[in-house]
């Protein structure tokens, strides 16, 4: 992996100015942390400077307290911090700052190129792959090597795709990491489901239709699906299956075995979250078709539910600029038993069908 | 709700530092989305400057195309936006951005002061309410008063706690919006299951315990509990029950009445994702008097499944310097039927039991 420039593959304007906003962040950051350093450093008889004695925490507090939690990873600690959906600008901005203090970035596949750009210049990136059932390195060598990488006295950034607790085996690094002593900590990040609805214009929950959400993984341990067809086969409430393509035909057929209707209303959202998400709605019934007119290599998320039917009948506006086939407007009507027409939700310029 | 300076309640050396941030931020963003407008605008014979025609994408258009979606906001526009849990450092990119654009800010209770700081000085602020069952403004109005305040052509940031789509209503923002034709654009949120799983260690997925990741809530349009206990007491998967506290016994009879046993793990994180956030470990059938010694008016949320059983017996390092009433390490053992240590997750100093 090695060392080598923030920003190698940029056109040398756009990196520098992409290094400048690093920067400026971190340094905005240390600053207001330091400032706080020294406000915590008054003597210890001076009055707190409350607006009211056990009342509310005034603002000024409340920001003091937020602040506290920047200060700087010390070495020897892993961080494992989901990086979001896809988008470099949805990754937090505590996310932001731990990748600026890293001595080391762990990340796997799901990690876009630009977030590893705002990691230190001086960072090491390290690859641990994942795509499905085909790991780079097996989970028990990332946990041995976040421990090792600990060890040696570096802060570590373990940065996972979408939150570390969800679908990403954090709980297994996090497990590897207190047994073996190294103190650790876990940032949330925005997880597909959510950015997927977001993107798509799909509530995840409705007071009317759903008042369950619910994420599943259509793979397991050994790529066998494995799913509880009856708990998911219930009303009321919304599927959010991330890795679902593999084996969507089982899974429809189980689902449909397990009492959902073949017209109840499901919805693909490819590559959510990211500039090139796109959005197609149908049945369960469909979703089969559906599937296969994706991109491949792109993560698809299936959603469904009735907040399908309900989402609006206009998308969200990002995606007023796009056309299915250069032939549609981004609108779609109540799903039927074919696949609708394709909903961009960002500025894909070049989707296409 | 009016005009005013950005940080009117903060101590004025730690307001112009964060104004500073802002002002940076800002900045550094604009440099960046001007410099690509100038690159979109090169002449349209020259030829692409991809490594490989046909080929993935170079990290210089992926960088490009994550910047095109930061494309400033039109006026007349409403943004729904997720402020996440609590933090403002789990605020995304986006919407820091976002807020830096508005003209005006609608949010409600579970937004924080410090992120109504992060926006644009002159920006109006309305305070929308939306406390359990009693709302400040109800629904229909605040979908009224987004429509207004975009055909009066202001730029429209609806602020919402957590992820706008999750329990939030924001899908009854987006269809009121969607029907009076006013342009929007939703961004996603880290909701609190996220946040408080992160917090408190708890992986939310476990390939050993949960393939499924259930987000209920616990309270409905009456604010009276309306769970499908069946599907919620099946097992391998993780309940987050977002304020359940209120009719908590009701809940904890209906889940055991569904099958699942008194002993099932079960924790309370309290204030989670924010610098207060506080742990409870117990079982199903404590939960109720684990409840009884929470802070009030923190919002609370329950997980319960075989995860908490799983988390590391350490928890995350932002804990360590915690102690439970001043006596417990921040270390708990496997549930039994009584209440378990409380783990702050965060540096609340003064967390007390």
């Amino acid at each position: 992996m090695g060392h080598g420039p923030a920003f190698p593959d940029l056109s040398p304007r756009l990196g520098a100015l992409a290094g400048c906003l690093q920067a400026l962040v971190r340094r905005a950051w240390s600053g207001v942390v330091a400032l706080q350093h020294r406000r915590d450093a008054k003597p210890a008889g001076e009055a707190p400077d409350r607006a009211s004695a056990g009342g509310e925490p005034r603002a000024d507090d409340a920001f003091a307290q937020a602040i506290k939690s920047a200060a700087p990873m010390p070495p020897g600690m892993v961080c494992l911090v989901g990086a979001g959906p896809g988008s470099v600008d949805l990754l937090t901005l505590r996310a932001l700052r731990l990748l600026g203090e890293a001595d080391v970035i762990v990340h796997d596949r799901l990690v876009s190129d630009e977030a590893l750009h705002l990691a230190r210049a001086d960072a090491e990136r390290i690859y641990v792959g994942k795509s499905r059932a085909n790991h780079c390195l097996p989970q028990a060598e990332i946990n041995a090597l976040l421990v090792h990488l600990a060890r040696q006295g570096r802060r570590v950034v373990r940065l996972k795709g979408g939150d570390p607790f969800v679908f990403g085996r954090g709980g297994e690094e996090a497990a590897a990491l207190a047994e073996a002593g190294i103190p650790y900590q876990v940032v949330p990040g925005v997880t597909a489901a959510l950015a997927c609805g977001a993107d798509a214009g799909i509530p995840l929950t409705h007071r009317d239709a759903a008042q369950m959400l619910t994420l599943v993984t259509g793979h397991t341990r050994d790529g066998r699906l494995d799913i509880d067809a009856t708990a998911l086969a219930r009303p009321n409430q919304t599927l959010a299956i991330y890795m679902g393509l593999a084996n969507l035909p089982d899974l429809v057929r189980q689902l449909i075995g397990a009492g959902l209707d073949a017209s109840h209303p499901a919805a693909i959202v490819e590559a959510g979250g990211t500039v090139a998400s796109r959005r197609l709605d149908g049945t369960l019934g469909s979703l089969t078709a559906m599937a296969r007119v994706l991109r491949t290599a792109q993560p698809a998320l299936i959603i469904i539910g009735e907040v399908v039917r309900l989402a609006p009948a206009v998308a969200p506006a990002a995606a007023l600029s796009t056309r299915y086939a250069g032939r549609r407007p981004p609108t779609w009507k109540k799903p039927g038993n074919r696949i609708k027409p394709v909903i961009t939700a960002h500025a894909g310029r070049d989707a296409t069908l």
